[in-house]
């Protein structure tokens, strides 16, 4: 009996427990297009030992467990279409240790990024997955995010090097080690990362670091073509130019930052650019990118002159999704994230710009180009019945556009609950069948995020 | 019954099925310390097809089925404790696809890293991970192997984009695409990677390559201590240096080398090292190790003068297992392969060799210490019963040293039968509770490798 876990619960956490209406809706998705779906009540954990006691009260009443972080997941990672617990980690936001000279840290599952890299910032280092929100590090985890510094520093599947999780049964497990590099077992790490709270609820996590750069250099490069602007990245990418950043911002893209970030940039397709090393090391990487860059139409790059400036660029980056929302007023956007090889990046960049234009479908495309991975910005009048369903087939085809080219729905938003429909195509009957083996093996009662990324 | 099994396996596939005893022993353990112990027989396997049909006979006939590549695994993994049938895919060698503008290859599980570089080579491509054996990439993939170049370009874990692996019901998984990263639910390949054939076959997979550089600079730096040579590989990777190559050879090992691979190096401790990138890039990187080298007694680097000498060099290093061996003849060398954080590194390498030293054990300490990853190699006499008990005590102390110093007891030559015993201590109980079920699911009858890497 549900009633049951809650009187257990609230007996158990006081005030932390909680089931009032606004908390609840405060702990719905809500950063998505999908409708939000509150818990049934919500849940702030403090430690591990309380995540497990939560999770066994849970586990005897059968009542579904929803892990959160900050709620910045898109693709409705943390609503509750069963119901449930909302199991909040926020307050689990303590750096547990911070190894200078072996580069990593121990944090709680509720460290969001920005805190990490404001606690790193003295040392000199840098926590470089970025996803754009100040997301939680447990959460980026669990979703195995990325964002714009994937194409040098890697992705959380890269990044993280343990976690402490929390398995349905109660029990805590304590995967991976401090050590860069182990022969020692199946891979519980990576099984972990990116499995959206489905198979266990991280609690703690130990993280690469990386020293700040001596040089930052950043810049943009304006082109006459969104291919031009693709090539060039291809080519820069084969000469094994060790770009930290390269983000695509189509011409749309380009009107709507200049209108929103107060930018003032030709309306074309740009690269937004950013290069890592010694001064000496940034200088060539520039001179030898200058080439490739105008090689394939690029203008002279601008780069900016300090490093307010470059803070600047980045904002605006990072603002580029409110940008296209604010760019048609009323509308919401929907940020896919498909990634192909980049061989066919150009091709599937272009083809979705002209699927967008076919039907109408006003929006942006913008993306981590340098991975293959771009963000086309539908933007869609929710009030409008044949604007919502001509997106959701615009979404259909792009992800069959992905698959087509050798690549996958999702570089970094993760599946959720609107992706679940394209799994089989993604992975196959047998690799789908494979992941229900292991889903069912470690949560036998499926009280770990149900409804979530298995069909 | 087994001899069903033999009987199914002969009519489909003739000569390719072998009972003979000179044949079994061929595909039974050989470069480990551990008893060979040679399959009931063994198949050689031309396609993913015939992969299946043999999983499926076995299947039904519970018959033990050991994957084999090169038989260059140094655990066991090769081994056959329960008897059953050795599947040979060293017949599956073609490389399926090159992608020259994507930076990646498709290969079948039995292509050799020399025969994948060979193929390369004129893309201007090459494959880094490197284990010193020419292994087939699908034995790697299965061991999770790495090497000399992991400081710089990863291990498998990070190399393996995309695999084909038939699993235990002989249906196949197609885990991974050819895009650079996903969030689209279990990371399948990486749970196959390290697995060592324990969960399914890989048959095929799908590598990342990189740009041979424009400029390697390889060369060598003797020090006074062990410890000195530590500290500058930590501070030179603390430094951000990209360090494409840093292996240490402690003066045992140098003087084991100068006679087996005839160099003429002073019997100091030393550091192999190699830089990568553009010409500029390099010597402004080795301008900073020297200062780096120089600060912790470092000589002043010798930097080979051309390929020739380099290759010289690491042949040395290549073949510096067998330099060691050869430096108590009638010995057997047990090469371990403990990683750990590397602030840690320093001292768990001299507590090593204090240990060596304080129980009579002789032997070599060398390794990749640029990822706290050490091979100390114990020369025994195995015709004495007390020198292989007392080495089995070293191998704990050792495999304790690297836990207690929040490290693994395998950077990159797996469990295999040996260290199982480890395996509880390194993940605790309920991370091997979870390995476990995860075995369970995918593997119910037990069929794939039995009596490796789970206790």
């Amino acid at each position: 009996m549900i009633e049951q876990a809650w009187a257990e619960l609230a007996a158990a956490f006081g005030a932390r427990f909680s089931r009032a209406e606004a908390v609840r809706r405060n702990h719905a998705s809500s950063v998505t297009w999908l409708p939000a779906e509150p818990p049934d009540a919500v849940l702030e954990a403090g430690t591990t030992e309380e995540v497990q006691q939560v999770v066994r009260i849970c586990a005897r009443h059968r009542v579904p467990l929803i892990a959160f972080g900050t709620g910045t997941s898109v693709e409705g990672q943390v609503n509750a279409p069963e119901g449930g617990l909302c199991l909040s980690l926020r307050g689990m936001n303590r750096i547990i240790a911070l190894n200078v000279e072996d580069l990593d840290a121990t944090v709680e599952a509720g460290v969001t990024r920005e805190q990490l890299n404001a606690a790193l910032r003295d040392q000199g280092l840098f926590f470089p997955v970025d996803p754009g929100a100040d997301a939680s590090l447990g959460g980026m985890a669990a979703t195995r995010a990325s964002g714009t510094n994937a194409v040098r520093y890697g992705t959380m599947r890269d990044a993280v090097l343990a976690v402490r999780a929390v398995m349905a049964d109660g029990e805590v497990v304590a995967a991976g080690t401090r050590a860069r590099k182990a022969a020692n077992g199946y891979d519980l790490v990576r099984l972990l990362v990116g499995s959206e709270g489905t198979l266990g609820i991280i609690t703690e996590l130990t993280l690469r670091l990386h020293g700040i750069p001596e040089s930052i250099l950043s810049g943009t490069c304006a082109f006459a073509s969104v291919r031009g602007a693709c090539d060039a990245v291809i080519e820069a990418i084969q000469s094994g130019l060790p770009l930290a950043r390269v983000e695509l911002l189509d011409a749309r893209q380009i009107a709507a930052c200049n209108a929103y970030s107060k930018l003032s940039l030709p309306e074309q397709p740009h690269l937004f650019l950013e290069l890592h090393g010694s001064p000496a090391g940034t200088a060539e990487q520039a001179a030898r990118l200058d080439v490739i860059l105008h090689g394939h139409g690029g203008a002279t790059p601008a780069w900016a002159a300090n490093s307010d400036e470059r803070n600047r660029l980045w904002r605006a980056r990072h603002e580029s999704y409110w940008a296209a929302v604010a760019s048609r007023p009323g509308s919401r956007g929907v940020s896919t994230d498909v990634c192909v090889p980049i061989s066919r990046m150009a091709e599937c960049v272009e083809e979705t710009r002209v699927d967008m234009d076919a039907h109408g479908i006003p929006g942006t495309i913008q993306g981590h180009v340098g991975d293959g991975n771009f963000h086309a910005i539908p933007l869609v009048d929710p009030g409008s019945p044949a604007e919502v369903a001509g997106m959701a087939d615009f979404l259909d085809r792009l992800a069959a556009r992905a698959h087509a080219a050798g690549g996958t729905c999702s570089g970094e938003h993760g599946i959720g609950q609107g992706r679940r429909k394209y799994m089989a195509n993604e992975h196959g009957l047998a690799g789908l069948a494979m992941m229900r083996a292991i889903k069912t093996a470690l949560d036998p009662l499926g009280i770990l995020n149900p409804g979530k990324m298995l069909p």
